[in-house]
């Protein structure tokens, strides 16, 4: 068997780091880490026990390798001078490699995203920016972006690319460049509102859409998200376990279902000829799929992890396929 | 001097209790005592150390004359003869006495609320019941309401009255009856994104409207509020600080007038002939005060205690007036 060509894909988020090791011909992921050493936990560290700024790189490095190593291991593989490509959190101000944020537009293919080389040891490899306009940012989506798009057999015309999440995004593309993008506080607002408000009392968490009626529950909370007021509505989640009218499961899928009515409100106004993509995890698509099927929008799905993999591999064909 | 009539006018809320000794001439107020004995804690307290529901009654009661042997030390007068109106979560379900919630209409003079006596040695008064919709709950704004109806020159037509507060309340009154209302969680919303969420992080608490920039700020939240995606807009908060468009005290006030914004953005389906009413207090009406101009709508000012103690006045005047 011949050596095959590797690249790691590194995935660098505010609390969780993951590292994968993936074959260049296939795109399949050969081993992976994860841990919770996301930058936020590295920058208090390194504040703790130092603050010089050349030491603080080291910081990050060391968390690098150690995953690594534990890859190298179980792999029985070098992987040394594999490059490594970072996104997400990683180009922060807190980060490993603070970069300014790219303004849009950027390309599909990610030839003009700001990037940083980094080299320690043996390590090599690149972090990818975040990108911005006025008045919004991203950091991380701007990678599964330019995987999800790289499987489309047809490029042309107007793209919106939903990515669910803490902070969702939609993200606008147009000529195979992303023009604009709005962040949404979707997931925050609902573990907000499900741990920490007076509605934490009024529902229960349910695996997804066990019963019908946690399916209608959140069908009418997605209609209600649509077209009624959010801060009104919420209070719904209350009376409704007031009035025993419903319980306290269909109560939670019926918030879910209004935080994310509320979120894809503003697709109502977006151009009919306007192609919809869902870039996402197997646990938020049936929700979202749910929603945007209230709103007779069709989508294409992609996995987001794929989209993330496949959004490394362009920037790895870009900086490193013609060193091999 | 002959001796004067008097009630006792009592606002119980969860977290806290206060009472207020009312002359009923002039209303004037002639002593008050306040503390944290919300229903919750003694709620807590009873399940604590005894169960049973005869017991229960006892808490409230204790805290009841704790309170009022103060205020009897305080004026030196004797207070255990004196009618005392309770309004507030004193009627839940953990207060002081359960009753239903009486559901809609109800009349502006509180004859058909639900009230429940009680008597408990020399003590004695009344707890008034909330209110309902199909949909939605009040318990203590109905006093405060009437309160504020009571003082109106033109009692016909159609009134619109604005109560903020945690959980916000507009109340609806077409000839002297409450037809509807609806309840927005405005300050718990502003609260737990300010504190809670990633937000805290690029707000600051300032004075209220200290500078010019403070009042343009919460402006442009409350436009933004009336005619944008919240979901979306609170990430402003979050960009504006990250590009230093904004300090983090202007930052404060729009989130402020984007919350307010989001609340009152109702009121642009209601009917133009409606007479509005903000009942608060003097700390929030000058944010409702500059949020309502924003909206063209021209208001009548109801000081929230002034309100809530006239209110418990109309019913002592239904219940104790005659026995005097």
């Amino acid at each position: 068997m011949s050596k095959k060509i590797l690249f790691i894909s590194c995935d660098w988020g505010t609390t969780n780091f993951r590292l994968r090791v993936i074959g260049t011909e296939d795109l399949e992921v050969l081993g992976e880490e994860a841990s919770d050493w996301g930058i936020q936990r590295i920058n208090i560290q390194w504040k703790k026990t130092s603050k010089s700024e050349k030491n603080r790189e080291k910081f990050f490095c060391d968390v690098l390798i150690k995953h690594l190593d534990a890859l190298s291991k179980k792999l029985k593989l070098a992987l040394y001078d594999v490059p490594i490509l970072v996104s997400g959190m990683a180009s922060a101000n807190i980060g490993f490699k603070p970069i300014d944020y790219k303004p849009l537009p950027f390309n599909m293919n990610g030839s003009n995203l700001l990037i940083d080389h980094f080299s320690y040891g043996q390590l090599k490899g690149l972090v990818i920016s975040g990108v911005c306009t006025d008045t919004d940012v991203i950091r991380g989506e701007e990678t599964q972006l330019m995987g999800a798009f790289d499987t489309l057999t047809n490029r042309d015309g107007f793209h919106c690319f939903i990515i669910p999440g803490t902070h969702s995004k939609h993200i606008f593309v147009e000529q195979q460049e992303a023009i604009s993008f709005k962040t949404y506080l979707t997931g925050e607002f609902f573990e907000l509102l499900s741990t920490k408000s007076i509605l934490q009392h009024s529902l229960k968490t349910a695996e997804t859409f066990k019963h019908l009626s946690h399916q209608s529950s959140f069908q009418k909370g997605v209609k209600h998200g649509l077209h009624r007021n959010f801060l009104h509505e919420v209070f719904q989640v209350r009376t409704a376990d007031i009035f025993q009218k419903h319980t306290k499961e269909e109560n939670y899928f019926y918030l879910s279902g209004l935080v994310i009515g509320t979120e894809l409100k503003d697709l109502l106004q977006v151009q009919p000829s306007c192609q919809y993509h869902l870039v996402t995890s197997s646990a938020l698509a049936p929700y979202y799929g749910l929603a945007l099927q209230e709103l007779n929008i069709t989508y294409t799905l992609h996995h987001s992890e794929k989209a993330l993999i496949k959004g490394h591999y362009q920037m790895y064909q870009q900086y490193y396929q013609n060193s091999f």
